[in-house]
């Protein structure tokens, strides 16, 4: 490479989103990029031009491993969506005259579906234009919904994560008896796509039976029929445990968590409250049945627990980072660098790059044959999907008992 | 020993308590019980007769080795508080005709202020009537609050995860930038006692300032000051996080989940809803300063979560679980093992009986100096008290991506 580099990170945290930037960094070094910046919370910061030169924070090889084991965005996020380029030029302008300034030769941008869009703008903007900068789209999200990529990066490992916890959940679940039952409702994210939810399977196993049932929010929700299976099921067992996705609806498109909604609840300060699906749920069940029930979100966690991340995971974030600067420097523009599954057993994985105008905003969801006929659980072909993107560990690095990170000073 | 041995677990599980289990049961067979039987689901499942010869379970040093890394009550658990003495004989006089019959010589109890309890009741009926078995009981708890030992089995390893999730929400809370600021309030057990809520001190280190606020349920919560505080370091920063345990309460007594009862609100079954402690302040605080907010409860993971046990712990409550066994086979009954700290640097304990009439239903709170003074944190010493016990690593035995657990059908 003759000019410099430019990478940004975009959209909600991953535990995997900072491997991929060691990984735009260390092959941009390799490929003799001079600097490599990244700039702070994304194109809204680099509008701002908030950004800084990588160098002075990976100065060396066990940086770059720690970058890895650090959750959450480094560089800091953004969710901000670039006008249309006939709205208004002066954006485009403005950004590319800080692309000038810093010789940019390669622009990458880590991120999802909004993030694609961002690359699909920039680039087709550059061609418009003639500019010579190069614009390469990197995925990452948790809800592993892109299209054209086998998986995204970031998702194996908040899999991982899911699986770990409710099993360790269903584990819990187990000891305690309540004389009439006890229902635990795990609220998992994903609010379209239903990848992250249907990941509870992976707790079962020779040792454990897994979650009793599992709601994706690819399907409509009876709340009926779902308070006839507990019930079913609490006639045969003491504890049932249940994952629903937190975007789960009814038939009529209403999401479950704006039925705690219609009573009009509001706070003591006048705020309308929006009760969560799990919650709702187990006030629910505990109405029909009378059993005890508990409400377990998942929360920001599902995202974030580094110390449970998937080594396949990590490494191939790691890789579509290199394979990004690789495709800028060979001149690519305007692609996105995809994961395509090359053997399932033995799991290998390879990358590709595809034009991102196929891609960016567009949404992959679980096919229906992958959800079991009445809807309330995923079908093996789902688990040997996910189950190679697990696998693996990535040991923390631990100073003083608790995983080290990367710090960037804010 | 000449007799039998038979364990039970009791109380809320953590990802110790079988490592407990697993020294009970090692120890007595090295010191020569010719059956170790398990109760399940504790001193309740036992009136019932309920129980197993551990040896089906523990067939070789590789199930013990996965006993320590599953977590929960591998028994089963139970809520069940003896009557006394004089008020039902009936109850003891049926628990001893099953030790008789299975010719119980030592009874350990694994659990918190409720299992000393009963450990105490049935030690003394036996005083009182003769009998030969010994009762000895093995402390069990994540609150910590077990008077006369230095800390509890399955706290270390409780606060190891509250000090890595802590962690790695802070990380995640750093990432967006909202106009008016981010405030996580993360909620952490503990009704009474705040040794687990201070645990998410230990996230701070030279890679992360730490949460910014941390209230522990020991000392009155005033809201108004909580609000002001918040305001304040929002001027500074964009992202504020804070730990707060489930149980603070006004300084006259009601418990801040309280008050999102105060308007009544009633779901749709016609429940009573208790809205949770981080919820109604993020409430709170979203009405005050107009702020983006989000709660977060750690939920059952906090007490369950095996894959980031801590290794201290886990040796330690192997530990005392064999200073259980030794302790009655030496004669000793109506006692309790307890963990001494010999030396903070290095850091060493070791295990010693005390008198369990000493222990049972008894709370050891957070000392008054070890919270600062405006009691919006804990202090150094706090740390210090906390970090030895979150040491080290026990690596999971993972199978297909998932930790395995030694697995009981149920």
């Amino acid at each position: 490479m003759k000019g410099n580099v430019i990478v940004g990170q975009s959209g909600g945290p991953t535990a995997a989103i900072n491997s991929s930037l060691a990984g735009v960094y260390r092959t941009a070094k390799d490929r003799g990029a001079a600097k490599v910046y990244g700039m702070l919370h994304g194109i809204q910061g680099l509008l701002q031009e908030r950004y800084i030169d990588l160098s002075e924070y990976i100065t060396n090889e066990l940086d770059a491993e720690l970058l890895k084991r650090t959750p959450a965005a480094f560089l800091g996020s953004c969710r901000y969506k670039l006008p249309e380029i006939h709205e208004d030029r002066e954006v485009y302008d403005k950004i590319f005259d800080i692309l000038n300034k810093l010789n940019i030769e390669a622009f990458i941008y880590i991120g999802g579906n909004d993030s694609m869009d961002t690359i699909k703008k920039l680039s087709d903007y550059a061609i418009i234009t003639g500019h010579p900068t190069r614009f390469i789209g990197c995925p990452k999200t948790i809800d592993n919904d892109l299209a054209l990529t086998d998986h995204t990066p970031g998702y194996g490992s908040a899999a991982k994560y899911i699986g770990t916890s409710v099993k360790e959940i269903i584990r819990d679940s187990f000891c305690l008896e309540y004389e009439k039952g006890l229902v635990s409702i795990i609220e998992i994210m994903g609010r379209n796509a239903g990848w992250l939810t249907g990941a509870a399977a992976l707790a079962k196993g020779e040792d454990c039976a897994g979650p009793d049932l599992i709601y994706l929010p690819e399907l409509p929700f009876d709340i009926e029929a779902f308070g006839n299976k507990v019930k079913e099921l609490l006639s045969k067992k003491s504890s049932v445990v249940v994952a629903i996705s937190e975007g789960i609806r009814l038939a009529d498109g209403r999401y479950v968590c704006e039925l705690g909604q219609s009573i009009d609840f509001v706070d003591a300060f006048g705020h309308k409250q929006l009760s969560g699906t799990a919650n709702y749920l187990a006030s629910y069940i505990a109405g029909e049945i009378g059993c005890k029930t508990r409400a377990i979100e998942l929360s920001s966690l599902q995202r974030s627990a580094s110390h449970c991340a998937s080594r396949v995971d990590i490494l191939e974030a790691y890789q579509v980072g290199g394979a990004a600067v690789k495709a800028a420097d060979e001149g690519d523009s305007g692609k996105m660098v995809v994961l395509q599954r090359l053997s399932d057993d033995p799991y290998q994985s390879g990358t590709e790059v595809k034009d991102v105008h196929k891609i960016a905003n567009d949404e992959k969801l679980v096919p229906r044959e992958w959800v079991t006929e009445d809807g309330s659980y995923v079908t093996d072909e789902f688990v040997n999907y996910v189950r190679p993107l697990i696998q693996g560990d990535v040991s923390p690095v631990m100073v003083d008992g608790i995983p080290r990170h990367l710090y960037r000073q804010l």
